[in-house]
C-alpha cells in the first residue's frame, strides 16, 4: 500500500444538533459569522432558526443568499468582497452542496485573494483558510465532511473541482431534523449522490481499507433508508441515511471519485443540471465500463445491492448493475440520457472536457474521450 | 440516538509515511520540536532517524525520554517543565500508548499549568494544547488517535483516565515499518489491548454506528491479521493491523469503553502490570457479565471469532467468548487473573477503585464493586 491521508471534520451528528452552532463557531474564535444559505432554507424556517442560535450566544453575522444551485464563480467573488467587507471571521453554511460549496469558494478566496478559478485543480490553495462550521441540509452531497468544492466557471461553463485538505470544514453539524422539511425529489437527488460517492470512491485507484469500508457501509445503509425515508420520514430512517452520506463523504473525500463523477461535472457544467439527477443515467454505464479493471469489487457492490452472492464475480457484479437501475427506476427517476439532455450534439465536447476532470485520474480504468463519448451513447 | 460527537486527527498511513514528520511539524508551526520517545526505540534506531528527518527540514529539537510503561505523573510535569524552559512549541511523540500519552500530559501541563492530576476525568482542559503530532510504535493503544490519556497517579498508585477532545494529536502518522523491530510480545500485548478497545467500544452505552462499524472491523482484521503479523511479520500482516487498531481507537475515542478497562487502569496503577496482558484474563468474564445487557451485540462480536452464527444470540455469544479464550492460549498468553496478581488480598481495593473510573460509566451493564470482585474470582 502507498501512504494514504484520511482527514475528516469534527462531526456533531444527531436530532437537535444544530444547536450547537453558535458554540462550535465560538470555539473558533468567531465574533462575527458570515452565514450562507439559501431561499428554500428561509422559507422552511431553518435560517431564522440559526439566527436565533447566533443572537442567543451574542454572535454578530452578515448573511449571504446569493446562491444558486451549481454555484455560480462571480457569486464567490461576491461573496468574498462581503466577507471581508463585513470584517466577518468564521465562514458558516447551512444547506445542500451549492450553498456549502459557495460558502468554500468564499472562504478560499477572502484568505487567499485572486480568482476563484485560479485554485482548480488539487493542492493550489497555498494559506489557511478562515474557521467553517457547515451544517448539512440534505444527506448526501458530503460537502460538509469532503476536500472538495465545485464551482461553475460560467465563461467556459465547466464545473470546476477544487480540492485542498484545507477545504475540509473544521466542524460537521449534521442534524436529520432538518431533512423533515425537504421535498421527497431533493433526499432522493442528495441521496443518490451520496450512492455515486460511495460506489466511485469503493472502486477508485486510491481505495484503501478506511474508505473502501466506509463506501460498503454506506451503499448497504443507502440502498435499505432511501426507500424508508421517503416512505415516512422516520427519525430513523433519516438518522441512517444521514449517518451513511456520511461515510460515503469520508470516503470519496479521502479515495477521490471516477468517471461518473468527471462526466457528472462536465455535463453539469454545460447544460446547469441538477448533479443528482444525473447519476442515474451515467452510473450503470459507467460501473459496466470499470467492470474489467476491477471484477471482484464490482461483485462486492453487486452482492450489497442483490442481497447474495451469485456464481461468479462477473454475473454477481452484472446482476448487481442491473438491480440498480431497478432501483433508480423504482424511485420515479430517469435512467436514459435523452431525458436530461435535450440536444445530444454537445455530448462530444462534453466527453472531451470530462477528460480534464481531476477525478477522472483516480477512476479504475483509463478512459479516452471516444470512451466515455461510447457510454453515453449506451446510455442515451 | 442522541446527539453524538465524532473527533479523529489527520491520519497519514502507510509504509515510509514516517518520513513526513518534519513536514507535519512544520505546517502546524514547528520552529523547536519537543519530541518524546524510549530507550527501546532508541536500540531499535528510529529515534535517530527522527532526528535526521527534523534536521534535514531545520527544524530544532529538545528530546525526551525519562518515560517508563504506565508513565508516572513526576516524568509528566519534569517533561512540562523541559518543554518550557526549552522554549518548544510543537510536542512529537514516537512510541506506544506509554511514550504517547506521556506526550499528552507534558502537552496538558505546559498549556494549561497546574498539576496533570488537576485534569482528571472528563473535560477538565480549558485551555488549547500545543499541535501534536503522534507516530505510534505499535498497533494498538490508540494514543494517536484517542482523546483519552493514561498516567500513574504515583501517591494514590492509580491509574488516572484524562479524557477531554483537545487530547486528540493533531496528526497522526502511521508507518508500519516501525512494527518491524517489535518484538512478539510487545505486538501481541498492543494488539490485544486494540480488541479490547474495540469490543468495548461497540458494547458501550454511547455507540452508534459510525464507531459501531469500525469496532467490528477491528475485531474482524485482529483476529486475522495478529496471527499472521507474528508469524511472518509480512508488510500486508502490520499494515492490516496497524489499520485495525486504528479503527478500534477511532471507536474507542468517541463511543469511549467499559469495565474491563476500568478494572485494567485500577489493577495496573496498583501492581504496575503490563496493560495489554491484564485483557486476556478480564475480557472474557468482563464480556459473559456484560451478555444479558447487550445480548444481540455479544453474538455479532461472537459470529465474527467464530466465522458463523450459531442457533441463537445467546449460543452465539458464549461460543464467541469461549473461543476468544482459545483464541488468546493460542499466542501463548494467560487467561487467568492469578498468573498476573500474586496476591489476592489487593483485589476488593482494586474494584471498588475500578468504580471510581470514568470507562465504567459507559459500560453497557452497572456493576458494583461486588460484582467486579466477582469477575475476579471467576476469572481467578
Amino acid at each position: 500500500m502507498d501512504v494514504r491521508k484520511f482527514s475528516v471534520p469534527e462531526i456533531i451528528l444527531g436530532q437537535g444538533s444544530l444547536k450547537y452552532a453558535a458554540l462550535c463557531a465560538k470555539r473558533l474564535g468567531a465574533q462575527k459569522v458570515f452565514l450562507v444559505s439559501d431561499s428554500g432554507l428561509e422559507r422552511a424556517g431553518w435560517v431564522e432558526r440559526i439566527f436565533g442560535i447566533l443572537e442567543a450566544e451574542k454572535l454578530a453575522w452578515h448573511y449571504f443568499n446569493d446562491v444558486v444551485a451549481n454555484p455560480r464563480d462571480h457569486q464567490v467573488m461576491e461573496g468574498a468582497a462581503r466577507y471581508t467587507r463585513e470584517r466577518c471571521d468564521v465562514v458558516m453554511a447551512l444547506g445542500g452542496g451549492s450553498p456549502m460549496d459557495a460558502a468554500k469558494g468564499i472562504a478560499i478566496v477572502a484568505s487567499n485573494g485572486g480568482c476563484i478559478g485560479d485554485y482548480e485543480g488539487a493542492n493550489k490553495i497555498q494559506r489557511p483558510l478562515p474557521p467553517m462550521v457547515f451544517m448539512p441540509s440534505t444527506a448526501g452531497s458530503g460537502a460538509d465532511i469532503s476536500q472538495f468544492a465545485i464551482i461553475t466557471d460560467t465563461r467556459r461553463q465547466v464545473k470546476m473541482s477544487i480540492i485542498s485538505r484545507t477545504l475540509v470544514p473544521n466542524i460537521s453539524i449534521i442534524d436529520p431534523d432538518v431533512l423533515t422539511t425537504k421535498p421527497n425529489d431533493l433526499i432522493t437527488a442528495a441521496a443518490i449522490d451520496g450512492l455515486a460517492h460511495a460506489i466511485e470512491a469503493y472502486v477508485s485507484k486510491i481505495a484503501y481499507s478506511l474508505t473502501e469500508m466506509q463506501s460498503l457501509k454506506a451503499i448497504d445503509l443507502i440502498i435499505a433508508y432511501l426507500p424508508k425515508a421517503l416512505e415516512r420520514r422516520s427519525m430513523e430512517a433519516l438518522e441512517n441515511l444521514s449517518t451513511a452520506c456520511t461515510f460515503a463523504a469520508m470516503a470519496f473525500s479521502n479515495a477521490s471519485l471516477g468517471l461518473d463523477h468527471a462526466l457528472a461535472h462536465s455535463l453539469g457544467g454545460k447544460l446547469d443540471l441538477a448533479h443528482g439527477l444525473i447519476h442515474p443515467v451515467l452510473l450503470p454505464g459507467v460501473m459496466r465500463f470499470n467492470l474489467p479493471a476491477c471484477r471482484s469489487k464490482m461483485a462486492a457492490i453487486g452482492e450489497i445491492v442483490l442481497g447474495r452472492r451469485l456464481e461468479d464475480d462477473e454475473q454477481t457484479a452484472q446482476a448487481g448493475i442491473e438491480k440498480l437501475t431497478f432501483f433508480f427506476n423504482n424511485l420515479n427517476i430517469s435512467t436514459a440520457l435523452r431525458d436530461i439532455v435535450v440536444d445530444a450534439d454537445a455530448l462530444p465536447q462534453v466527453c472531451k472536457m470530462a477528460t480534464q476532470d481531476a477525478c477522472l485520474i483516480t477512476n479504475p480504468r483509463e478512459a479516452t474521450w471516444e470512451d466515455i463519448l461510447h457510454i453515453c451513447e449506451a446510455s442515451w
